[in-house]
């Protein structure tokens, strides 16, 4: 039994699979499969990986010719083919219907990189240091991204202090009583706020790992405003919840802001495959060549299935299907399980929603039983927010409509028994 | 024609395009094919990711039929029967002939993160912040890494301070000339340096992009003693002196030292794909799960090409092969290329060596030129070290003795143009 | 003329002597004395070191008759006949009266050296990096200080990254119309607000540089709380509203709060002699031996002055005085000035008030007016707050009324006739 | 008994008072008194803050005159006769013999303050974050000088990182057998040696707290010529070393060099008054009116002292007398000390000398029950260097030469009985 070999040799940082107790060796679309033989349904989706689904069809032949032709499978900032045809797909079906301009940068395959890239560019550009980023943010595990990220766990994992970034309150929990903008419009202003003027500032439009909190639109109106007033770039992370995941490409959309730098990673690779963008403003792009780069920042197999999903996207209405599956998503939520207890609160937009126990006792404990109660029942979720107070539902955009239910179905009636 | 769209659309941080000017489109093993037609041969083997060769008939096969099969793509940290293959070969066939006891986890799919990782995880283990690296190191881009990374011009791409780590010399250059274990020794016992005890010290037993820079076997051994008797974790980064490059699977293995942790990556993902390993002896294994995590940690098709390596591996003497090579290698460019003219020197060791051209007068612009000419009579080669001085040769470590020869032979030919 | 030399010879960091344009030679209680035999009535008190005014007579027959006795001047640390009375008569006349138990470290005699100490303790005590400032806050220019200090120009003037210090919203200006106390306490609960919990708050119970700010009663109480609370230590700087300034002898009595740590400087050396304390509750008092020193922590003669000072407070109803002259200095302003302009208003307490400039059109030039007049008119007077918008009263507390009352007119006037 | 106060009220920070058990009353020249009656020789001189002896008669006098006269005590930095006078008597009688062209900057009268001051003009001048400092140094305690101080126990006070400052060999112990200047030179050269340029590198031309280390001539020039090679600024602090110490003004008059920025402290005051001078060569002279402050950096009785002390050191061949018993306490350690034990070594020049331990067991115990023998015997003195292995021997330059055999005779004879 191939399981013996985790226990013995990989490292105790291992941390889904302790949920998740199976050895996972197939993924179609929607479901995944275990070695036991047992399908799961996945609302999941590797935390925003797998938008397209598990072994999409359409993707997948893409892949498999590419790679038999014997094609380059990697070759550093190097010009190929593959990325040729994958920087005009992005620019004919991403960005010019969005009337958008940027330069594409190709950091290492991970958002950590990609949001270390903007970091280290905004900086340059604006000669400040500093960074505001906001409560509740996740912007990755190197210690540049790091330093941005809220979580006083993962924070804490650095064992060594993180500069460069000041938090700044974002409009959810107690902070939403008050005007966030003001304060921020006040610090910029107020010579003696102790707090340098930020070279950017970073969010992310729907904070995921923070607990699914949807930026309002007007906010997020103001907060372009002020970073236009005060000369500060606009930096959105994009890494979950870009791609198509809240029912449009990029989550800021929704707001009509123009971001100076956005980072991509997870479902740009389309296929689950590593690959990041950091997408620049013409007028930003004054990195001297290599001055940040990586050795697989030419992961030339990912960028034919990252076109090839670009294509994907256009064989039907996409972004129409996935609006469509969100509503029934949170209309099943509020019709059938926030009646269950009346501190559950519903979170999230798009494909990425959830359910909020905060108020409950035992946050943590009740949502990790949930969890485990869902897994038990075949349906993969991950928690998220203060405490881990959200249970997370984020599938593949491709899901089926039944497949969706069905997993709610099997949320719901966990909550029922964990509340019991 | 592609190429305009580079121009147009990617960032200016883009560089090796910037002397290899063609867009590729294929390669097969030891040779890059350009869209014009043109044939190449490649001494660069993807800046060390590409040990096996391109398209490595053996490996690409097992890919192909792992994609086919619907098998899981991405799966984070979660068990899948893809890793368990890996473990257990890597456990099999790397650790165990070697007597080598390790956990492995696996960070995100880049050198730098596995450098992260081993940064965090040595600060916890010895609650100590500061980490010892060397002149010449080169460890990454994020900002923890970039911290341990010597290059000047690198470290100014942060804009922001770096810190947590102190650079200790190393016996190259006048460094040569110094006592650097007696050096490093003073400052860990005079209770004046200034300098606070590290958690550990980390180095390349071959500094690559510092200059093909050889650390002597019995410094090594001395610097390990020190590590042990001053409780300080000894830290191997092999991302591109690992995975056979020096002729053993780990370049440290001359020195018969035992680090405390190894990173891999580069050519641990056998086929180009993304991938990287922090190896870490089971008693500093503490990291808490999740404590750092990151999207892509569990690239499955990388898993697959990475275990068909290490079969491949054993399809015929890889190593002998190799050392068998790097003879060839080290004897032409001693006997052919630095009688061209007195102040050349060789560099290297294994498959990784070079040429170095410090003492010639204008040597970035000489080396730069030198490049330039290879490329067009069709070899790719780059250059590392102080200034650029060093023109590199490393080719796939499964190149052919011919191809080899006749790479060598344009070298030899562009260095004599270019200092003529 | 002496004043050729200053422009020969002293750094153009020079400062208070570009209004003050004399060269002074004596000073009487509230009266100073230029070169030109000019006699100017004195609202700036050495910014807070003069309370018991210039040449107080009690002390200085105190100094001259130690001086001239070949008592020891300097002592660093060593047990001394002067240090030792200075100790008993603050433990019977300041500490016991008010039920304090404090012990005394004697640090370097400067208020940002009280500062250095408080801070390095607090972050040995609770073992934490961070401590929380107060936008607003002033608290030295050594660089451990200058971290807490938020004022822009003075922090800019490090030319290096300030760390260690996260400034929170003091209730004035903007951040008066948001529930502070509950913005730090959201921020020491949050899980993800990504500010590390801090070793301790530190604050001035009244905010002298930033604008004569009064921290209101409740919010201290509240605040010391949340300290209790969370495990935090409260540190109160009392190096310019201490000894007696607001009519108390610490500022912080007026709440009631028994903060952790207290530093005094400025008026404790008696006579404007160099001397800084920092009070520590007795289960903090962790420090070793000589682990925060400096070479003037012993400065006898200050120490003769500064029990001589404490003497002196007991000749007469001290206290009561102070508040009897700050009833009349706060009439006055609110009935024959802040009538000039109705975008004027009073701020502080005891006798450090002013008159804040807010609102009126060049704020920043417009003060300097008023106070460049004053100076005509034989009144020095200096400005604190945001962009100096406010113009500060604060005499010797041995102000005579009749000084008092013929400089407030003198203000009065000068105000007139710069808004006229 | 006034000493119980002590252990009930003052800090456990104290230090000296642990090895001097008495408390002390009077000081006369180079003789202390304590409570008990007993006489102590003074072999400590104030660390280094009473050059000119305990209440020395000539400048008493110009100090209880200045006092009784109503002259103003304490003027910020205000035009005052009593700095006038001392700006000439500094010009007239230091500078301008030597050739000196400084402007005087009046930093809090502190030498950490000094150096801090230094530190953020140079990072101002340079606009670089870098300052390079050396191994044995100690500049201050507060974070900004702490930061270039090499003591490990004092660094570890700060409880936080101490960034900004890179610490280079010098010439002693171990780092004196290797090529110092060209590490150096090395570090600034090498394109990956990872240590950024320093706007300064800052020394004393003598060690004191790091064991009397005594920077050869020809080291200092060529350090300088270092500094002018690569555009770096050269700061000497002469806190200790200078005011005559070495038998010259500056201790770097010595080896004839120029620094761009000059530290002085503790014995400038003359009596053992505060104060604290940062010298700097006009062209550097950039600070903004007030960017760098602190209440007492106007202390008007040390700067009569301070003049007077000027004065003091033409009433006879000031120099003549420190370098005639320099060459007595030499000889006298020559001859009398270093033949008690074969491991014993003289160290120091001019009136800062001392014996070394090194090499003998329990170093630190040894010499801690020298200076405990001593005191018994009626001899003040204190420790230095690597585990305090130093005994040293810096009284007053004043002390007769009867009072300096008797203590050296003291010393002797405690050696002995602690080696026997």
């Amino acid at each position: 039994m191939p399981s013996q070999i985790f226990e013995q040799r990989e490292s105790a940082v291992r941390s889904y699979c302790r949920n998740f107790t199976d050895v996972f060796t197939k993924g179609k679309n929607d479901l995944l499969y275990g070695e036991s033989g047992k399908e799961y349904i996945d609302f999941f989706a590797g935390a925003g990986a797998l938008n397209y689904g598990h072994s999409n069809p359409f993707i997948k032949q893409k892949v498999l010719d590419y790679i038999a032709g014997d094609n380059i499978s990697h070759a550093l900032d190097m010009h190929t083919a593959a990325k040729a045809e994958f920087l005009e797909k992005f620019q004919e079906k991403i960005l010019k219907p969005r009337n958008l301009d940027y330069k594409i940068m190709f950091p290492g395959p991970t958002g950590t990189n990609a949001n270390e890239a903007a970091f280290k560019l905004a900086r340059k550009v604006k000669k400040r240091a500093n960074i505001f980023a906001f409560m509740g943010a996740f912007h990755g595990q190197t210690l540049g991204s790091l330093a941005a990220t809220s979580d006083w766990t993962m924070r804490a994992g650095a064992n060594i202090s993180l500069g460069g970034v000041v938090f700044m309150p974002f409009p959810e929990g107690f902070m939403a009583t008050i005007d966030t903008i003001g304060y921020i419009e006040s610090v910029l202003t107020d010579d003696h706020s102790g707090i340098e003027k930020p070279a950017a500032i970073v969010l992310e439009a729907v904070q995921g790992e923070g607990g699914l909190n949807v930026a309002p639109i007007e906010w997020l109106q103001k907060l372009e405003k002020l970073c236009r007033k005060h000369d500060i770039m606009l930096i959105l992370d994009e890494v979950q919840v870009g791609c198509g995941r809240t029912g449009t490409f990029f989550a800021f959309e929704r707001a009509k802001i123009s971001p100076d730098i956005v980072t991509l990673s997870k479902s740009i690779g389309g296929y689950g495959f590593p690959m990041a963008l950091t997408l620049i403003k013409p007028e930003y792009d004054i990195f001297k060549p290599g001055e940040h780069n990586g050795t697989f920042r030419g992961n030339q197999v990912a960028f034919v299935a990252a076109a090839a999903a670009l294509d994907f996207r256009e064989t039907y209405d996409f972004d129409g299907e996935t609006n469509k599956k969100a509503k029934i998503l949170k209309e099943y939520i509020e019709a059938n399980i926030l009646s269950i207890n009346k501190n559950l609160k519903h979170k999230g937009i798009g494909l990425i929603q959830g359910v909020d126990f905060t108020g409950i006792a035992d946050v943590n404990q009740t949502t990790s039983k949930v969890v485990k109660e869902c897994f038990a029942n075949g349906l993969i979720l991950e928690r998220a927010g203060r405490e881990d107070c959200v249970v997370k539902c984020m599938p593949p955009l491709t899901i089926e409509e039944k497949t969706l239910l069905k997993g709610l179905e099997i949320l719901k009636n966990a909550i029922k028994k964990v509340l019991a």
